[in-house]
């Protein structure tokens, strides 16, 4: 029996928000959640200790990086993801789809699966939904995507409708050959582009396969803002209630907020743990570059309402400094108070369903950070 | 008063080496002892709660470096280096001599100083005894050095015998112009090349000066092995029992044991930190470099009788995919194993000088590690 559960613990008055507990072999995980990306079996700069005291409940990990780099039974022999990276509580795992598609010209798709050539030394590879299954059952996360493709923006309708049709078929094929059902659940990924009718029957169609959770893929690649949103709500209504959401890709503080509202469960996205590298950090007034030369002399915390790590030991200035001398505590502390910021912003989010007050939050962070509403 | 002092507890009964214990307004520090150096306000890849963990009980910073970036008057507005990069252990700083002169084509030496140009942006500075002495006392470490000229390997005679005479005139210079002798103590460093009687000469003199502590320069500059060995013991029976002695610029294991049995104190290096990143790791059996291809599949950890955080948590196999994946991860942790081995190869012989057993101890180490006594 499977040992995944989600538990819908209550609705926001107002929104489509909810609060609710994901139980996994790993742990319970209190959503909706943000999850970061440890693409190669690492969150970039970070220990798992790290990610622990900062509040990580569940992370991501990418199937294709790992299937090309260390290879998937090397990761199996060492135990699984969890032990390879020293990290126990939950992992998610996505299916390989993305990275396969979004390398465009070194792929030939057919029903079968997707050729590809290694982008590390131009190998051929083929991964199709069984393939995907073996390298995720290998490598063992709590939650495991099913193989899709994630259909560029802009699209034609009839190459989103090809498309989306043969995820529904692929879905099939990752349900049938997942060989960890119990201890790896196996989420359906939502797709159909920016077209209302095709992403709706996509969902319908989807959710008759009945999976344990469902992702909203094919968001966030370029298309604007309200669109976006838009296409999210009417997809979200198609999405049984007992059943986890996971919005695929998205990380800034704003898109957490709206798709929180929108009845999403589970985040992730690289965007803070990036920006981090570059020098740039989440604020409770707005993102601040601190690599700028403005800092240099600024001994204040890079967030004065921040109270993680960084900013109860750190300044501007030193942080800028090292940036400037490229040091490797630069990406150290920058990454880690921008994780903080996002997964505060999630219990923050937490607390305010409890008390229906999520839109009062929204207005107060977006006035404060400097959005529109 | 000075608010520094040298204890010597206990001499060992078959060699030099002794047990001792330097108060500074940032601490004790026992000794024999490696300190890790951080060179930009920022031991390489580490925090300074992990520098704590790993028992580091003091590091080292370069005031080359720190003057040219981010300038020695930002670090004391800031206040002071140990409030700049969040360390409350005491800190000894260089006097940036050694980096200034081994630019060498970019130097012009006089009596005064040294002019050279800055490897950041070409610009023209001045460093001198009493610049050195104005931008130590600004970064405010506990314990400083004189500015002196690190003669290079090899160099004729009269070259060594003028340079160590300019060397002991600066550090009367550097004595008399150091603003903060209570709390920050000045060590003179003996300087001679190899040559016997030079070395000689300017130990003698440099002990009239009567500084807090004395360094050891000149050595570990290319010169082999038994000559540095030599040339060390030759000066060690000239420095005062109740003074502390630093040997500049060791750090591997063999020249720590053997630095310590001929009366040293105090050692620094980048070795440990700059190996780790290369990934090359120290352990009981001698250096590994983890990034081999013949530690993919190996799931020890990179020493076996090594109890730190990494040891504890992690694979080589691990260790090596994060160094082939160009991971930050990677080296944090070889640096973290690698200073761990150090401070802990120290504190097992601060244990065996207390039993006079540092040659039992010495012989059984090298047995081990695969050096020949």
């Amino acid at each position: 029996m499977s040992q995944f559960k989600y538990e819908l613990i209550k609705e926001d008055k107002y929104t489509h928000a909810r609060l609710g507990r994901i139980c996994t072999p790993h742990g319970i995980i209190e959503t909706p959640i943000f999850m970061p990306v440890g693409t190669q079996a690492t969150v970039k700069a970070m220990t798992p200790e790290e990610l622990k005291e900062i509040g990580a409940q569940i992370i991501l990990s990418n199937t294709y990086h790992l299937y090309l780099r260390p290879g998937h039974n090397l990761v199996k022999k060492a135990g699984g993801l969890h032990s390879f990276m020293h990290w126990d509580r939950p992992i998610l795992t996505d299916s390989g789809g993305f990275q396969v598609f979004s390398q465009a010209n070194l792929r030939e798709i057919s029903e079968d699966g997707v050729y590809f050539k290694s982008y590390l030394d131009g190998s051929r590879h083929f991964i199709g939904p069984e393939k995907a299954m073996e390298i995720e059952n290998a490598l063992g996360a709590d939650i495991i995507m099913c193989f899709d493709e994630c259909t560029p923006y802009p699209a034609e309708k009839e190459y989103v409708r090809k498309s989306s049709d043969m995820t529904i078929n692929w879905a099939k094929r990752c349900k049938s050959s997942n060989q960890r059902p119990d201890d790896q659940a196996l989420f359906g990924i939502l797709q159909g582009g920016l077209y209302k009718d095709i992403r709706i029957e996509n969902a319908k169609r989807m959710v008759d396969l009945d999976f344990p959770g469902y992702s909203i893929g094919g968001l966030s690649v370029g298309e604007p803002k309200d669109i976006m949103l838009d296409t999210l709500a009417n997809v979200e209504e198609y999405i049984p209630k007992n059943k986890p959401r996971y919005l695929m890709g998205v990380g800034s503080p704003d898109l957490l907020i709206e798709g929180a509202i929108r009845g999403v469960d589970m985040f992730d996205c690289v965007l803070p743990t990036r920006i981090a590298r570059n020098g740039s950090v989440f604020t409770s007034h707005g993102k601040l570059v601190v690599r700028n030369a403005k800092y240099a002399q600024d001994f204040s915390p890079l967030d004065s309402e921040c109270d993680c790590y960084v900013c109860r030991n750190y300044t501007r200035a030193y942080i800028r400094h090292l940036f400037n001398a490229g040091e490797i505590l630069a990406a150290r502390l920058a990454s880690y108070h921008n994780l903080y910021f996002l997964i505060k912003l999630m219990s923050r989010m937490r607390e305010a369903i409890k008390t229906d007050s999520l839109l009062d939050f929204r207005k107060e962070f977006f006035a404060k950070y400097g959005y529109q509403l």
